[in-house]
C-alpha cells in the first residue's frame, strides 16, 4: 500500500497522488508531502526512491533491508532514519519484537517505509487527516510527531514488562518453579532487545535535538529534545529493570536452597528420632532372648487391631502434614 | 492551594496576592515573588503559567505531568526545573517514593508547583516568613535554600536505608529467613529508585554551579556548588550501599548452605552410627536361630519397663537437642 | 600460490604477472594491481614485499607473522592492514578460529597475504574476474569489497553461535547435564574470541570511514562507514549474547538445585512415611512378647505367597515411578 | 588545643602565639605560620577562622562539620582542603575509620583543624621542631609533608588489610565457618570505606600537582605529583583486593558445597551398603519360618557377648572415623 | 655489579669504565654509554646517580626503592622509567612476581638499575656485545630493544598462564577438587598481578610512541608503537583470561551441585526401593503371629549359608558399583 498526503503551498491537502505527481510536489518548496510505503515489495519502492526522490543507492538499500537498529544518516539534502517500533508478543511467553520503520526527511517531504503496519504511523496519519492545522507546520514537525508516538509506544512496552517483572518477583517469593526461571530468562532477553533499540534511538534523537542537520528547523529542536529526555528516562528505567531481573535469579536460587534446608531439617529430625529407638526394638528382637509368657497380653488380638490402626493412620497423618507444608 | 509571597523593591512583604497582581509584581524587576501551587488542578495552574508568566507550552506541560526525573531546562528568561523530593514509605516494607516538585526561576520570581505537600517547601516558606532578611537576597538564593533542604531530605532517607541495611546484614548472619531476602530485595529496589533521582539531580546542581544560566547570580554559584558536593557524596554512599546489598544475597546463600551442611552432617552421623548395629540386631533376629533359654532375664518385665523408658525418653532428649541447635 | 590481477590504465585486465612486471604495473598510477599471496613461505614473500613494493621492514615483519588482531597502520604512501577472517570449527564442540589476512593498500595496488585459503578473498577475486566493471573503480573500492565480504563472514558465524545459544538454553531448561555446561563454556570462549576480533576491526573501519588516510578516496568513505555500522551492530549483538550465556550458567545452577529439591522431597516423604511404622513393627517383634496362636492364619503359606508377591512387586512399581520422574 | 609555629622572615621560630599575634604574622608575607586546632569546640575556632584569617563562611562551616570526603576548594587567596586520615579499628573485627583533617593553605600560612589527634600531623610537627631547615621552605612544602605522611598512613592500613585478606583466604580453604564469611563481609566494607577516601584524595593530589592553584609553588608540583602517583598505585591495589574479596565469597560457597558433597557421599554409601542386607535379615526374621534348632550355637551366651561387643565398638569406631574427617 | 659499555663518537666500544670516566663519556654528545647497576647497594649507586649524572633526588629515590609500577617521568634532559620484568614462580602453585628495572634515558646514555638479575637486560647486553652495529644507532634504540625483550618475557608468562587455565578448566569438568579451586584462585591472583604491570606499561609505551619526549628520536617512535601494539594485545588476552577464570568458579559450583544431584538420586532410589519392603518384613516379624512349621525349610542350614553369602556379597557388589561411579 502506498498512501500519500500532500499540502501544496497555501492550498488544501490532496490525498493519493500518483507517483508521477511526486516530482511536481517535490518542486513545491513550501508544500508538504508525506509518502508512506507499507508492505510494498522492493520492486515497487526501489525505482520511486532512487529515481523520483533521487536517494543514494546505499540508503535505499538500507531502507529495503531490515536492520532494526535506529540510526540517522545525513545525506545533505535529506536525512535517512531507521526508527523501529517496539511491540510485545504475549503468546507463549513474553517476546519483544521490533518493526522496522525507515524514513527519509527532506526539506518539504517525508517518506516512510515499513513492511508491517505500524500503529504509531497510523495514529499520526489519522491526526493529520483530522486536524489540518498540523499540515501548516514544517515537515520536521511531522517527524517529531512520529518519533513522539514511537516513544509513547516504547513506554507502553516498558510498563508492561515492569508489571511482568513485579509479578515474577512475587512468584519467586511465593512459589518458585522452573517456569518462573523461564519467565525471568525471557524478561532478560526482552530487556536486552529493548535496550538494543533504546540506546541508539536515544542517540538519534540527541543528534536531531542538537541541530546538526539542515533539514531540522532550529525552532523545532526543543521538541526533539523533549523526546530525547523521554528516551533517556526510559533507558534508565530499563537499566534498573535489568538490575532487578538479574537479582531475581540470585533470589530464586537462595529461596530454593532455603526450601531444601527446611526439607532436610525434617528428614534429619525424623531420622534422628526413630533410628535410635528402632535399634532398641531390633535389639530385643534377637533370638538370644526367649519369649517370656508374662507379657502375652501385649500381643493378643485387640492389641493387634490397635497396632494395625496405628500402622494405617500414622502414614496418613504424615501425608497430610507434608501436604500442608506444600511439598507435594 | 496557591500561596504567594511578594517583597516589592525596598518594601515590606505582602502575602496572598491575587493572580491579577502577579503581572504587576513581575514588572517590579528588583522585587521578589514566590508563588507556590500545591495540589491545584491543571485547569487552575495552566492559564496562570501560560498567560501571566508566559512560560513555553512544553515547559508547562512538563510541569503539570509527573516525570520524577530531575532536570533543568534553560528557556532564556527563566529556568524550568524538576526537583523531586524523596520520602520513605515504611508501612509494609521499605519503599522509596518521590514527590515531584517543579520550579520556574526567573530574574525576580520563583514559581513552585507540586501535587502533594512537600516538607522542604514548607520549611523554606516558614523560614522566609520568620526571618525577613532572607527576602532581601536575590531570588536564586531562594532556589538554593530549596535545593539545600531537598538534599537534606535525601540524606535523611539515605541514613534510614543505611540503618536498614546494617540491620538486615545482622539478620543474615544471625537468623536468615525468606523475609530477610525480601527485605534485601526491597532495599535494592529502594537504592535503585534513589539513584535514579540522585544522579540527574547532581547533574542539575552541577549545571547551576557552573554558572551557565543568566538567572543565577555568579556570587551565588558557590552555594549551589556546596549542594552539588553534598549530592556527589550521597551518590557515592548509595553506590557503596548497593555493593553491600548485592553482597548480602551472596552471603545469604552461603549461610543457608552452611546450615544445610550442619544438618546433613547430623543426619549422616546418626545414620552412620545406627545402620551397622541395627543390621547386627536384625541379623540375630532371624529364625535360623532358636531362642536360647539362658538369657531370659533380659526379657522379663523389669527389663521391659527399662526398655520402654529408653524408647520414650530417647526421642525426647533428641528433640530437645535438635531444638537447642535451632532447627525447629 | 601468488596470483595477480592487473588492469592497466584504460586497458583490459592481465592475469599472472611475473614479479618483475610488478614494478612496471606500480608505475602506472591510474592502473589497478592486486597481488594475492596464499600460503607462500616468508622466503618468497619477503623480498617482493621489501624490494619490489618497498614496504617498511616492520610492516613486512608483521605481515609474515601471525597476530590475528585487526589493525591499520598508516605508512604514508600505503596502509598496512590486518583483517582476520573468522571461521567456525564445529568438530568436537564449537571453536571460533581466525585466519589472518594481511593487506597493503597503495594508491594503485592492493597486496593481500594469507597462509590458509580465505573464502572472502576468493569470492571477491571471482567477482572481479566475472564482472570487469569492478576493475574500473579505484583500488580502495576493492578493499571495501574485501572488508564487506569479511563482515558478512563474521555475521554468518554470529548467527550460527546465536542458534547454538538458543539450543543450549532450551537444553538447560529441559535436560541439563555436564555436557550442557561444557557447551556453555565453549560458547563463552567463542564469544570472547569473536569480540577480540570485532572490537579492533570496528576501530579499523571507523578509521577508514573517517577519511584519515590519503589512499582512501573521500567518495568511498561512505562505503566503509556502512561496513562500520554493520560491525557496530554485530558488536552489540555479541555483547547481548555474552549476557545470555552468562545468565545460562546461573540458570543451570538454579535448575539443578530445583531438581535436587524435588529429589530430596521424595526421599523425605518416603522416610517420613515408613520410619514410624517400621518402628512400630519392630516394637512388637521384641521377645518380651510371646507369639499368640490366634493369628497363625496370617503366617500360613498362602499369606507367605502374597507377602512374597508384595516384596517383589513393590520395588518394581517404585522403580517404574522413579523412571517416570526421569531420575534414572 | 591550639598550637602555633611561626618563623618570621629571616628570623628564628616562635611557638605558641596568641590569636592576636596571628594577624601580625599573616602580614609578614615571607614568614611561615602554622596554626593547628585540635579538638577545639566551634565556638573557639569559628571567630579566629572567620575574622582573623578572613575565610569564607561556607568554608569555615565545612571545616567545622565532619564530611570525611577529601576535597580541595580554591578560594583565590587560599585553598580549603579536606584530607582525612585513615585508621584501622581492630577490636571486634576490622573497621576502617577516617579522621577528618581540614586545612587552609595561604601564601604564608597553613591552618589545620581536626577533632581527634592525627598521628601524621604530630609527626610532621615534631620533624619541623627537630629540623628547622624545613621552616626555610615555602609553606606548600609543609602541606606536601602532611599529605605524604597521610598517604604513608593509608599504605599501612592497606597492607594490614592485605594481610587480613590473605589470612581469610587461607581460612576459606582450610576451615570455612560463618565467622569467615563475617570477616569477608567486614573486609569488603573496609575496602569500600577505603576507596571512598582514596578516589577523591587522588583527585585532590592530581589538582595540586597540575599546578592549578596560585598558592602552590610551581617547583613543588613535582612533589605533589609523587604523592599522586603513590595514591594511584594504592587505588589500584585496593581494586585488586576488592576483586579478591569478591572471589572469596564464591570460593566459600564452592567449598561448602564441596564438603556437603563429601558428606552426602558417605551417607549414600552407608545407606547403600546396609539397606539391602538389613532387608535380607528382616526377611528371615518373619514368623512364616519357625526357628530351627541346628544353629542354636549362634545364639548362645558367648556369641551374645561377641555381638554385644560389636554393637558397642562399631559406633565408637564410626565416631572416631567421622571425627578424623573433621565433621564433628 | 656495575658494568658499562661505551662507544665513543666514531670509535670502537670500551667496556668497564671507572665511574670517573663516566663524566667524560657523558660530554661526548655523539657517543653512546650504557651503565648497568645490578644488585648494588644504595650507598654505591646514589652518589653516582646524583652527582655524576645529576639526576633529581626524587627520581634517584624512586629508582632505589621498589615500586614495581611501570611509569615514565620526564625530567627534561632525561627520562626516568620504571620497567618491571615479569617472572613466573612455579614452585608451590603459580605466582606471578615482578622484578623492578629502573632506567634513565638521556640523549647519549642509558642507565639501568635492578636488584636481581633480569634476563632481558642480559640478552640485550649480549646482543650488543656480539653485534656492534647496534651500537651505531641512537641510544633510544637501545631502550626499544630492552622494552621489546621485556614484552617478549611478558608474553611467555601469559602463554604459560593460558596453558594452566586450560588445564584447570579440563580439571573442573573431569575431577573437580578443592585443589582445583585453589589453583583457580591462584590464577586469578596471577592475572590481577599481571594486569597491574601491563596496564601502566602499555601507557608508558604509548607515551614513548607518541613522541612527547625530546630524548626519543622521532624516527624510532614507530618501534615503540610496535611494542605498544603488542602490549595492547597482551592486555586484551589477559582480560579474556580473567573472564574465563571467573567463569570457571561458577562452573565448578555447577558441577559440584550436579554431582550431588547424582548422589542424592542414588540415595533416594535405594531408600525408596528398600524402605517399603523392609517394613513388610518387619510387619510379619511381630509376635502377634506364631511361627508356622510348614516353611521350616527356608530356615535350614543350606538356606542359612545362601543367606550368609548374599549378606556378604551384596555390600561388596554395591561397593564395586559405587567405586565405578567414582564416589570413593
Amino acid at each position: 500500500m502506498i498512501r500519500t498526503l500532500y499540502r501544496p503551498k497555501g492550498g488544501s491537502p490532496v490525498l493519493e497522488l500518483s507517483s508521477e505527481q511526486f516530482a511536481e510536489a517535490l518542486r513545491d518548496k513550501d508544500g508538504l508531502l508525506w509518502v508512506d510505503f507499507q508492505g510494498e515489495p522492493p520492486e515497487v519502492c526501489e525505482p520511486i526512491l532512487l529515481n523520483t526522490f533521487g536517494f543514494h543507492p546505499l540508503a535505499v538499500d538500507d531502507a529495503l533491508q531490515e536492520s532494526h537498529v535506529p540510526r540517522v544518516d545525513d545525506w545533505g539534502q535529506y536525512l535517512y532514519l531507521v526508527l523501529p517500533a517496539i511491540v510485545l508478543d504475549n503468546k507463549d511467553g513474553v517476546h519483544v519484537d521490533s518493526l522496522e520503520l525507515d524514513a527519509f526527511l527532506g526539506g518539504n517531504y517525508l517518506v516512510t517505509h515499513h513492511d508491517q503496519p505500524v500503529a504509531s504511523v497510523d495514529q499520526v496519519w489519522q491526526s493529520y487527516l483530522r486536524d489540518q492545522r498540523h499540515l501548516e507546520k514544517y515537515v520536521d514537525h511531522l517527524l517529531y510527531r512520529l518519533v513522539d508516538e514511537l516513544a509513547a509506544g516504547y513506554m507502553a512496552v516498558i510498563e508492561e514488562l515492569d508489571d511482568d517483572i513485579e509479578a515474577t518477583q512475587d512468584e519467586v517469593f511465593e512459589k518458585p518453579t522452573t517456569d518462573t526461571l523461564e519467565t525471568i530468562f525471557m524478561l532478560k532477553r526482552g530487556l536486552i532487545a529493548l535496550r538494543r533499540i533504546l540506546t541508539p534511538q536515544r542517540e538519534v534523537l540527541n543528534k536531531l535535538a542538537r541541530g546538526d542537520y539542515a533539514v531540522i528547523d532550529s525552532q523545532d529542536r526543543v521538541f526533539f529534545r523533549d523526546v530525547y529526555d523521554h528516551l533517556v528516562r526510559m533507558h534508565d528505567i530499563t537499566e534498573s529493570m535489568r538490575d532487578l531481573v538479574g537479582g531475581a535469579v540470585d533470589t530464586y536460587l537462595s529461596i530454593i536452597n532455603n526450601r531444601m534446608n527446611d526439607i532436610m531439617k525434617t528428614l534429619t529430625v525424623i531420622t534422628t528420632l526413630f533410628m535410635p529407638i528402632s535399634f532398641v526394638a531390633s535389639f530385643f528382637g534377637m533370638n538370644f532372648f526367649g519369649p517370656v509368657a508374662s507379657l502375652n497380653d501385649w500381643t493378643n488380638t485387640p492389641a493387634f487391631l490397635i497396632m494395625l490402626g496405628i500402622t494405617i493412620i500414622t502414614p496418613m497423618v504424615m501425608l497430610l502434614w507434608i501436604h500442608r507444608r506444600g511439598w507435594l
